[in-house]
């Protein structure tokens, strides 16, 4: 899912940083981002990047949909802010230009970045994209990988004999025996 | 959910009609839409009334995030087949400008109405959207109402008592005793 992620910033122009919590030396990484470890929590770790220099997109590894298309829609957005809710009510994709504004991604981030921009009186965007919305966190989310990825996700989902598993009402997968 | 697909519609300047299996009489309904009943399975009904004419616009009912604006996207494409994909692979959405296309609601809907396309020989356009692709099938679902939505479902959803909870992953909805 990271290579997919990094093929969609790579193509729309930017050269990004994976921020691990471990060292990262698969070439497939390496050859496309710089990487910083760092095992501090995600939104300690994300604020001390934004305090580093601003404008900045700050991209979920875990969205192996995203295009360089939407990345584009994404820093083309002139807001304060602009997010890409999950899910859930996560946020997948924040652009910060606002050099006051922290993160905070623990619960419903989507509402409390939201918050957190009003508070600042910076303007706000909310990307509606179903590929940037879509995180896999539970199993059954790998459906959306198999139905519409392409990239080395789905691939991989595909090699291990993945397969949609259409029986019951909202489709999931199974794996082949 | 239905008030506020109905709203977009009208928003957006159509006039929809309404395919139920029963009478309905609310008059919330009845000054938005034409209502018809029609008591046969969803594929069944819909190529019946595509057979009525095209180009014509398919939307299911409980895509209580919908606006003027996710209308005007699907409506605005050129291709014969305009799909907005649920999530789980369902067919949220559907602009049929081909008069020999006929739908198939069954399992992964969206992979097999590209399929169908692609045997015409007709266009394909998908579009992306979060608002689109949240249809309410789980109670889990019931969070993105709460999140993003501000019409009839969601109100309804606050004064009945719902409100997120999010000490787990992924935010849910509880109702309060």
């Amino acid at each position: 899912m990271l290579i997919d992620v990094l093929d969609a910033l790579v193509g729309a122009g930017c050269t990004p940083t994976v921020v691990s919590t471990a060292p990262i030396e698969d070439e497939r990484v390496t050859d496309r981002a710089t990487v910083t470890v760092d095992d501090r929590s995600l939104t300690t770790t994300v604020n001390a990047r934004l305090a580093e220099g601003t404008p900045a997109l700050v991209l979920m590894a875990d969205l192996p949909l995203v295009g360089a298309t939407d990345i584009h829609h994404l820093t083309d957005s002139d807001a304060d802010i602009t997010i890409a809710p999950g899910l859930g009510g996560g946020t997948n994709a924040l652009v910060v230009r606002d050099p006051a504004f922290q993160v905070d991604y623990h619960g419903a981030s989507y509402l409390d970045h939201r918050q957190a921009a009003a508070e600042l009186g910076a303007s706000v965007e909310t990307v509606d994209s179903r590929r940037l919305a879509t995180d896999i966190d539970e199993p059954a989310d790998l459906a959306e990988v198999l139905i519409h990825g392409s990239g080395a996700a789905h691939d991989w989902l595909v090699e291990a004999g993945f397969e949609l598993e259409t029986s019951s009402g909202r489709v999931g997968v199974q794996r082949a025996e």
